[in-house]
């Protein structure tokens, strides 16, 4: 009998999604569990294996290849989750050998924004390309770049942290203990610590003052389609960092383009029309003009799954 | 017959190199001439075709696979050099064409940088690395980066621009006309104008100051062995700099070495400890002490026309 399905499970630092996946891309059943209630590892490998054993017995194991797993700071050859600070887990994780053995399955593993680099490249926006560059603006920022039609995992496996590139010299510390990093200034985390500072600093009227509970990205984007200058301003700085980091990358790898992806990516051309400008600006004269800036078409919670189940094949 | 020999031809800012060499990386037969003194380039190619050509006579123009090119800004894909800073000729050459067309051979061309990983691959110190990254110190700062066994060479053949990164915001205009780049700074060109400016704002006695000529990187870098102080200062400025790019890069594509090689290259340690020190200090935790710096140990002009002429096969 050939095997057809592939389970994908992306771990996120607030939830996890799982499905069951065939080699087109359809899903034939997918769920959504919490991340962070579970303290304990183990535990929640336990919870995971118990929603997501249901779905394989009803599509059967003996159509099953594999499962393809995508975790932030998730290791391609090791299988192991290292020093995650977006996860409850601490230290190193042998977390594909954990759910492997949990459901009985073979298990690849690699990092969250590999598997969607992955996903857009068989399923996505990047499909036919060989060369592009996928960025997850979440609770954090990822990075997936691929060259020559592969992922680039580098000889560790721990390749393509583009979230702790520099993007301001002795910046702002980030949680990876490092200054300056892009991931604490243009993830959603970093848009609301730019807010609070501003809130804090300056004296302009806007919407988010008016707010009373915690300020979120969410809102930041909202308050901008509401056309709030101060919101606007807040992408545009956002985006201005963001697109001066890639100019540099530009130099690395010249993708065909980059691919976005991720709750902050939702904002779309309020972000990304700053990237665009201060990334041309700023790019060597070479690759002025050539390079694209797409947004994943993916519906958010699949496009993480498809790219892990991809794994798997 | 089978054909077991190429042509190996390197373009340097100042020189060219050229030889005969065997799939093995044996150079059978080799000359120099100079790049500068051809301000046409069309009188450039038929002086090289016409030093070239007795060596492939004499060898058997039916023993050639080809030629391959390495050059500033060389282009993979078009085989062209577009816009070289540092060649006398402005504009995009064709030069794989001219070069094929006027010895007769087929002619493949990629720039300088991606030789130099080609030639460590093949036959130097990267041999058996699938992930590296080259680092040229020369004139300029070259980059040819290797993952999966592969050069990255981008969708457009431009990648490896590894001396247009920004190391500085805001820093000192680079010759390609962006602020602040690598180049600007880690190039013998750069080390010069550091010391240039030091020497005008700075009181150190320095056996710089009794030299009457042109400063050059050569003379900074003999001082520095004789122990100056100044010079040795010029050194660690310059290592901190490279360095603190390099923890960058490790977060793209965490290669198992960086492989250095020209002239600024050649003082070692003297740069390399610098290096070393802020590139661990800056990269991310995961990438500690892990990475190797490597010195090139293939000859200066070798290196080059060995990667060019793998180029052929």
């Amino acid at each position: 009998m050939t095997q057809r399905l592939a389970v994908g499970i992306d771990i996120g630092g607030t939830n996890t999604s799982y499905g069951i996946i065939d080699r087109e891309g359809n899903i034939l059943a997918k769920g959504k569990m919490s991340t962070t209630e579970y303290a304990d590892v183990n535990a929640y490998v336990e919870g995971l294996a118990s929603k997501v054993r249901p779905l394989i017995d009803s599509a059967g194991i003996e159509n099953m290849v594999g499962v393809g797993v995508g975790a932030p700071n998730g290791n391609f050859y090791t299988g192991e989750i290292a020093f995650a600070p977006n996860l409850p887990w601490k230290g190193v994780i042998p977390m594909s050998k954990l759910i492997g053995d949990a459901l009985g399955l073979n298990c690849t593993l690699t990092n969250d924004a590999n598997a969607a680099a992955i996903g857009e490249m068989k399923y996505g926006v990047a499909k036919g390309m060989n060369d592009f560059v996928m960025v997850t603006l979440g609770t954090g920022v990822g990075g997936g770049f691929v060259s020559n039609g592969k992922l680039i995992y580098g000889h560790d496996g721990f390749a393509g942290e583009l979230g702790h590139i520099t993007a301001i010299r002795d910046g702002r510390t980030c949680g990876c203990g490092r200054k300056g990093c892009v991931e604490i200034y243009c993830s959603a985390t970093g848009i609301v610590i730019t807010a609070e500072e501003w809130l804090a600093e300056r004296r302009d009227e806007t919407s988010l003052r008016e707010h009373t509970g915690k300020i979120t990205a969410r809102l930041i984007h909202e308050a901008a389609d509401a056309g709030d200058p101060f919101a606007l301003e807040l992408f545009a700085f956002t985006g201005r960092i963001l697109g001066l980091t890639l100019a540099d990358i530009m130099a690395i790898c010249s993708p065909e383009a980059f691919v976005f992806f991720g709750g902050l990516a939702r904002a779309g051309n309020i972000l990304l029309s700053h990237v665009h400008k201060h990334m041309e600006e700023n790019m060597l004269r070479i690759y002025q003009g050539k390079v694209k800036l797409l947004q994943s078409a993916l519906p958010d919670a699949d496009a993480a799954i498809l790219g892990a189940s991809a794994l798997a094949w």
